[in-house]
């Protein structure tokens, strides 16, 4: 049996349980709406499971030694039930019927199997669960158990448990711990270093007469419920949570946390799940309305267009544009949550050509950012605004890690030079921002857009090198977009990008009506100009080939074959056709 | 079949795998030596494990609203095994033969079992392991598999994982990690607050040719082996760990830790396994040897004596008289590694009379607390010395946390009031220290210890308030050592305390020849009397109860039995044998 089934253009299948891979759906399927995302886990533990939840711009460094990074939250995904004292886990006793749909046109995760166990009893569950679209604070869980066998006691815990990090990694205060109106569990912790207030409320409902009793220990707070489930009966148990933060943008003072919060969900709670679905359903819809996309004849291709579109609907921030996209989105600890020039060349087309509103947000954070991009130029030694390879928050600059992971062989830490050298990042920036410009003819944006223009071709004019033997300017010493090779000169990406820069400046300027700004950019009119005149632009040679930098062709062959043969891997269905690769 | 075996009076054994209770045998089991303590955790992981291992007085405060605490160090007792590609787990698949026998007599853990996978193949494995009495650093453990079944791949990770936190706060920073000579995993780390380095070195001995590689992910290095496991073939993988600290009495600069454990690390592991086991058991035999206890004709009572015995050895930092014993030894995170009155009242008899130079460490460590007893006299408001009700590092003073658990009903934080008001710790200090001297005749401490006899009981003139009426001392608003209530007056125990503190200092100062000591004492001389003679010792009334408060006998009495209908509690085998106890 396959493990995945594509079942239509929106909903994918996974047939069995498979404790070894757990991170594979927890990421494909993973759940989110640009202010949260939560991986995919299984409610119940398994200890392979990476149990992650992200809010959008909660960064933390957990030491001075370490960059700032995406936090992993309290967790509320979690919930553990008991079967008359076995722990329900489907590493015991009997699994049968399971199945787990993700639905990638609502954003709902379905999971059913049933549970029987050495001691004899049978039970159908069914886990439901979603984040809500429609408000970006709820989390929700449904859980139906169904009585297939004799009675049997069931116990559930559930709540809020802030033992989490990002591996080993702890970036909350263990935070205030309340149990409310007998029904609600409170935690407000704060980051560590920037001391960020992070707050989250959960509720359940059982429908059914049960014992509740509330637990506290060290970072959790759970409830407690118990109850005998009588032969043939169901009973159904719904999670409710809402996460807020201090940094909302919505934060209004304290009472926006606690008692907002508690109110909100207890409003909330009066509501079934599927309303709730169905109210985060229908801005999903309004989105897949907005985009139709239609490819007839493969549903294979369909599904997968439509999952990658929701990925990139539930990575992007759009509601607050002082946030950008994560490098692994909001579905793991990976790249620390840092936006990359991915942004603009892979992921701000979709968005300029189908939600130009969201695009905006993304550009509005790069014109956001000049204030640290010239900091940074200035730090690095150049002048105008050089933007940080990797981002985070607005004013952290450059937040690339220095070192990278341990050779293993001369145990010497490897130093990171992205940060350092690879700076057609900053010509990406402005690519983006004129595919935006040219879609949607953004008045407003372009005026606000001169002086990042201005500056970002300044910091060009810094970065080159006059070649006097060959009358024209290089730029020497970067790192280009593909990462194979460091201190490499003239990368063609590099340059044509720059030349981009310099020359989309110079039209800005000569467009622009604005006197003053003219006035103060009139000094490197002449110089931006001289540059992007003489800048080299690298051609193909006779064999057609574009080197992608100065000593390129003189690279040695490689017979790149060698490398696959063990894995048996098929070139011509590979993203790249080379037969040969150059090396060192 | 009953979980737990009762073998003989040094072996105890568990008969099959219980996921559910997994903590009672990681500390029923634990495994140390005063220096370091780790629970018996199975090497493969389970959700419901407990992985602790604390190095005696390696503490360190998570946040500065936490108190410090024992730090969970980084950890070396998971081992992974996959057979065929599936994990070894004992969820899964059939285990049979399962039992893990644990030996007293020289601290072994021995575990074995047979696992047939759903696959088809059928293993015996046995894991033993120890840390060693005769290297405080070293940590053992030997796997040995026996294929039982058809030939199968094999592989095994294990090595140094930094991801284990103090349920959920981390202490340590990432640190550095290094994979030396193709053989040894280093990590080298330090506490976050305080900064004390720790290092570990680890390495693997296979004894049949293999595959090796070294990974390494955020806070963890391992060795990955891979190898096919022959028909009838057995097959012994031994790790050896190291541990030591940049807080150790030895620690004499940077190659203590690095090149010296390494160093240490590659002379140990051409040892076999039963000889280092051998070193070790050879001290404890000394230890045994030196206090013979014999209980005739129940083997239960001798062995609960004897696990009681071992465990008191290794919870006892004896290596180092900065230290003391933990409220839970070094077998989990409970009393946050603090040391209690428990040490002076329940621990050091057993001490004084068998192994006098372990007593006199303890007792240093009280000395040596002497300075920070009266600072924490001072800022409480008194004068000498008065002791923290819970102590950790020396200089760290009172560490009792100030707010405890929230109260779920009123969901207000409960205020810890032990370190502010019971103050009869100060008199087990003295007590504890008078046991010792009247034992041992230690003329050195007897004179170290004026100063200490004097300042205490100086606290105690300046703890006492003078009932003008009755014309006494009193001894008012203190919690008992029962600490059912909390602001009582002239509670019995600490009165009584109080007067023999007194009684103690006054006869000191009376013996003693050193006539610049007493100079420096004369003037409370008189006041230490006067308080003496007119301390208030409350006296058993006419039905012979000496009531532990002044207001314990004007309580009213509730009937305890209902409490208890419930788990039918036999009051008869119960540690007190009230039928009723009174209540507020």
């Amino acid at each position: 049996m396959e493990r995945i089934d594509y079942i239509d253009e929106w909903n994918i299948a996974e047939n069995y349980f498979s404790e070894e891979s757990l991170g594979k759906l927890e990421v494909n399927m993973a759940m989110g709406n640009g202010y949260l995302g939560v991986r995919n886990c299984h409610e119940e533990s398994y200890v392979t499971e990476k149990r992650n939840m992200f809010v959008a711009g909660i960064f933390n460094k957990f030491s001075k030694k370490e960059v700032t990074e995406l936090a992993n939250m309290p967790d509320i995904s979690k919930i553990s039930v008991w079967l008359n004292g076995k722990r329900l886990t489907l590493n015991r006793g009997r699994v049968t019927q399971y199945r787990r749909v993700f639905n990638y046109r609502n954003g709902e995760s379905v999971r059913s199997f049933i549970w029987e166990s050495e001691t004899g009893f049978s039970v159908r569950f069914i886990f439901k669960k979603f984040v809500s679209m429609y408000n970006k604070h709820l989390i929700v869980t449904e859980m139906t158990a169904e009585n297939l066998g004799k009675q049997a006691t069931m116990a559930v815990q559930s709540g809020i448990d802030g033992t989490f990090t990002n591996t080993g990694s702890q970036h909350f205060e263990e935070g205030e711990k309340r149990y409310l109106d007998n029904q609600f569990l409170y935690l407000q912790t704060q980051t560590t270093e920037k001391k960020t207030k992070v707050a989250l409320a959960t509720c359940h409902k059982l429908n059914k007469a049960h014992q509740t009793e509330p637990s506290m220990k060290r970072r959790q707070l759970y409830e407690n419920k118990e109850f005998d489930l009588l032969e043939n009966e169901t009973v159904t148990f719904t999670k409710y949570s809402l996460l807020k933060t201090g940094q909302d943008l919505e934060y209004t003072g304290k009472d926006y946390l606690r008692q907002g919060l508690i109110d909100e969900l207890n409003s909330i709670t009066r509501e079934r799940y599927r309303d709730l679905l169905s109210a985060s359903a229908t801005v999903w819809e309004k989105i897949w309305e907005e985009s139709k996309t239609e490819i007839r004849g493969d549903t294979q291709d369909a599904l997968l267009l439509n999952a990658a579109r929701y990925h990139l609907h539930i990575m992007t921030p759009v509601h607050d544009n002082r946030l950008n996209i994560s490098g692994k989105g909001l579905s793991g600890e990976g790249y620390k949550g840092h936006t990359f020039w991915d942004t603009e060349i892979f992921i701000l087309p979709y968005f300029v050509y189908t939600f130009p509103h969201w695009a905006k947000s993304l550009v509005t954070y790069r014109l956001k950012g000049l204030g640290a991009a010239k900091e940074n130029a200035d730090l690095k030694g150049y002048s105008g605004a050089l933007y940080p390879w990797e981002s985070a928050w607005l004013s952290d600059g450059e937040v690339t890690p220095k070192f990278g992971g341990i050779d293993v062989v001369s145990g010497k830490r490897r130093e990171v030079l992205t940060g350092k050298i690879e700076h057609h990042i900053t010509g990406d920036v402005i690519y983006g921002l004129m595919q935006y410009l040219k879609a949607t003819n953004d008045i407003e944006m372009k005026k606000n857009a001169f002086s990042l223009l201005m500056e970002t071709a300044i910091f060009w004019t810094s970065r080159v090198n006059y070649n006097k033997q060959l009358d024209r300017y290089e730029i020497l010493d970067v790192i280009g977009p593909d990462e194979y090779k460091e201190h490499v000169n003239n990368n063609a990406y590099t340059n044509y990008l720059a030349k981009y820069n310099l020359d989309v400046a110079l039209r800005a300027y000569a467009e622009s009506k604005n006197i003053e700004l003219k006035n103060k950019y009139k000094n490197q009119f002449n110089i931006i100009k001289e540059i992007a005149n003489k800048l080299y632009l690298p051609v193909p040679n006779k064999e057609g080939i574009l080197p992608q930098d100065d000593n390129y062709l003189k690279k040695q062959m490689i017979d790149l074959t060698k490398y696959f043969e063990a894995e048996e891997v098929n070139l011509n269905n590979s993203y790249f056709s080379l037969k040969h690769v150059p090396t060192a």
